[in-house]
């Protein structure tokens, strides 16, 4: 941490400052100019916010060195994680597809669509029971009962489930009946939640919020981390931009960054981030081709009566395309030592 | 609602379009010309989303003419809501400011503090019992102790207290023993948290979401009023953009278009929006110079030693300024019939 | 600039970090810890790219302390510039309104809305006659003519004129003709305009670019002012975000931030900030609260007619309005002593 | 386009509308509602501007249907534009990588790098002779003699060579000299140098804007295309985003929405993107997977010391590596017929 103090600031200024550090058990190293008085913090500085320096009087300007993170860094653990779900690996070099519907609607469609994923090659059946919706007169789910239905879809399949989770009081039924938890994009940074996810050790998919920062989608993996669950998968799902043209703007630049900075694997969304289902196949190309460790696409049977984001859902053919065209890729990308 | 639908659609996918709506109880209009195949959509469009009109075949573009929101909605109820925080009146012209720190820390500081913004002239006194906090490393509040602290220099001073709520099974607790209950940026989205704040009738301090539209802020407000909670006010805090120079960039603006949307009061909070103590008071009188329903504004008696947020805190003498100005102003802006 | 070295870094490349930078004649100190190696540059740091350091081997992150901007910079003028519009001073503690239509587009219609801003107290009058316009099937201006025009209603009504550059082809005769040359945002980093316009001394009003920081403001400034042109006004008329209700998002902390980092004047334009001609009054209100050194303010005597931008125009009488209700705002700012 | 009328308007309102735009040839068409008054407009909407028709009183909100470009649009022409550039053919299923040094530095540089990278497989030889910085302290290009040194380099590799154009008085000197001429991002909206690039017929190079829209981006093309240049070549550099890891964010979903909306081709600079050496490869792959017609690449061959933007720019070495890659790439996706 590197603290800039303002041209009018005195001895008195700087005195209170490195008393402020010592005190949290950091040493401070002069840095400073003629034109600039400058300190460096040396010490594990994960400890202090850069707000709470900023408030200090006669100091300008703080810029953090280390990152903030610490389970999640790959500083401190230099290979990368992988996270077993049910016996299906994620990270470290596999690919690995987490197909289904938005929502799960009937009996019927869930086992026709997890029946068809399994068959094109998904590994993992993704259906949403509990759904977030912008509206309260939106459809919001078949809730426990959609739960219910996900189960015997695996039952049938062998596929292990992921599902949303919108509340804090679900976690312990979710923990033992689900095979990853799906964090959403609203709720990466629900605290009251992240703490509860950190203290089971069913595998956490959290998706990247709408306006997060890679740093800040590190920290709320961190917090689940700190909680002592260390089964984190992160998922990039588009960030908010101002183009309108897309839902949201798919970041695949952020793969790269999360795989430097992380041990964590991370996958993409590319159904939630556009919102177009003819841009799925292609972009579900492009984050195999930069390097990320999954996908995660929507698939419905009958994706113009489906009861929420069928504009965005795969037809059971398409989604069978598009899993050769990936492996194909995959296959191609390994072959040649990517 | 207008659907354009593709150049390559036929009578087919019309009549299959025709046919959903009809079965969502709406009547369908032709609007077609020479070139394009258009039709409008007649009914209470509410009940449908954008993107499920989107999902079906042949359709190209969808747009909506209706507002998603009904009870927050100003064509439903074209006067002012005022809210009766504990016989503080908020909305319809009033102006009301909630001050107070960031955090509750002693016993000590929120007394001081809650008697010097009381002389200052605030009407409501805020502090964070709960702190929801970027890293699971920093101080994450005094939580219940907070609360009952607060609870403490509510009796001394009178004053009203709102505090944020990070937990659905805080709710009942939270209803009875506060005055407003405050939802954070952060959950703004957070559905589950919403529906249990819908069935009570303690005022809600509906903060809007760093990168929420207008429209989805007033959506998650009528997701607490379609609850049945009507109580409902809106604090804008910035939103999230490119530029970094301050935390947030506060959007007066929407100030403006709630209150022309909607009924229900909006009030500014200038600490967050821009983490830097030095804007604060010129961005309050550009609050109420725009036409806010009032300010929400952090104070400490120590911002230095401030456990949280110290950067953007006022200390009691530079609130009292504060207040001296905007009081000025408001009474001007009266005065000439703004 | 502070400078972290990368974890896997060696003597070789520190020492080759410490070469490049004493040969641009800076001195370099060392400021690491036990877990970090970081040097901190002395001397003048704007002559070097961040991004040229980064590309040296073994720079991990490069941090800027001093700003690049040295003209512009406060710390190198503590007092207000005051530029002299023939006659007309703006900045330094006066209050400057320029008012006009979008467009020159009749003797009749600039004649009239002259003469309109002028009783209501406008003092410089704005009027496009070279048009910037996202298409080319657009009306484009009425280019010389519009110029003729313009010089006409300066020479009825004494009011200094104000009209955007769009070609550095034009920059001879504009210096000539014009009071003010303005740069619109589109232009703010056409540094080929730029340059020819450091070579003149007619004030430059420089409108803040759709997605430029702050600081890429200033150093578009400091492009004029470092050619010799030190006459530069800024302008605020909003940033490009997420939300699209209004056009763009009007940051009015970007005031504040301005003139806390430089000595230059800035006014705020509400019009083109919003697009919304009913928002105009109240944000031009807060702009003149949040210490704004004046403001430019669309006025069209026929809004519905105007060949461009006549939603966010302002009739007459509603500018007439707008006037008095800043100008009580001002004198009542002022007698409190803001 | 669909206008919707407010709530409290009347027939004359209406009428007046109806009126305005039948004199621009456009026939109306009522869509109304029991609820809502709303006109479907028929006819040629691109020469009207939304903002105008909103300038009508009565008018609440205007929605087009049509896309304002029409020369760029794909539905005047459905088969995908092939540019010549000196006999190298960019779009219609080709793959084309440009490669080249940021800055031109010195005649054994670009040499050296063009005779480097056309061995690796590149077809064209970028250059910047002519450079916009953000900073007037920064070296800004060997200007003239840059070109005269990438005009050297042509002769010895037999590679067309692209270069940044910045003022509209070289655009005749470039038609003659150059076979690309690149439009920076920061002159997307330059419209005075798209007109005159429009008279000529060299390949324009149109990169997008940092917060250009890509229907902005196609309107900046439909600029040069209404002048009579068709010949353009539409570039993806990232857009301007709160994300700051990178410099930019890569939209390669606007890769796809190009190619729908439009018959232009479309490459990815996934070197000023990111701003980041490490990522370059993995993004340039990325951009293939996804079908852009091609890249551009910076490669220097000696990054450390170049004169600009070396962070971002590869070796000879690990640009040879990443063709390789990419061409595997691109020659597995169409064995497998994507």
């Amino acid at each position: 941490m590197v603290i800039k103090m303002r041209k009018d600031s005195g001895e008195k200024e700087l005195l209170h400052l490195v008393e402020f550090l010592q005190k949290k058990g950091l040493e401070v190293k002069d840095a400073s100019s003629s034109e600039f008085k400058v300190v460096g913090v040396v010490g594990d500085t994960s400890v202090i916010d850069v707000k709470d320096i900023e408030a200090l009087s006669g100091v300008d300007k703080v810029t953090r060195i280390q990152d903030p993170f610490k389970k999640a860094n790959r500083l401190m653990k230099s290979e990368d994680t992988v996270i077993d779900v049910s016996g299906v690996k994620i990270g470290g070099g596999t690919f690995t597809v987490m197909a289904g519907p938005c929502s799960v609607e009937t009996r019927e469609q869930i086992l026709e669509v997890a029946n068809s994923v399994q068959k094109s090659g998904a590994q993992i059946l993704r259906g949403g029971a509990f759904k977030p919706r912008t509206s309260p007169y939106a459809f919001q789910g078949l809730e426990m009962e959609g739960l219910e239905l996900l189960k015997e879809a695996r039952k049938e399949t062998g596929l292990p489930i992921v599902t949303e989770i919108m509340s804090p009081s679900h976690v312990a039924k979710f923990a033992e009946e689900v095979d990853v938890i799906q964090v959403g994009a609203r709720n990466m940074q629900n605290f009251d939640l992240l703490k509860e996810l950190g203290k089971i050790d069913t595998p956490i998919l959290l998706k990247r919020g709408m306006s997060a920062t890679i740093e800040e989608w590190l920290m709320s993996a961190e917090y689940i981390m700190a909680g002592g669950n260390e089964n984190v998968i992160l998922c990039e799902r588009g960030i908010r931009t101002f183009e309108k043209y897309t839902r949201n703007t798919l970041d695949l630049s952020a793969v790269l960054a999360v795989k430097k900075l992380s041990h964590l694997p991370v996958i993409v969304d590319p159904s939630h981030a556009t919102g177009k289902r003819w841009m799925v196949k292609d972009l579900a190309l492009a984050a195999a081709a930069v390097g990320a460790d999954g996908l995660m696409i929507e698939v419905h049977n009958d994706p113009e009566n489906a009861l929420c984001d069928g504009a965005q859902s795969l037809e059971p053919k398409a989604f069978d395309k598009l899993m050769k065209s990936v492996n194909s890729l995959v296959t191609a990308l390994r072959s040649t030592g990517e």
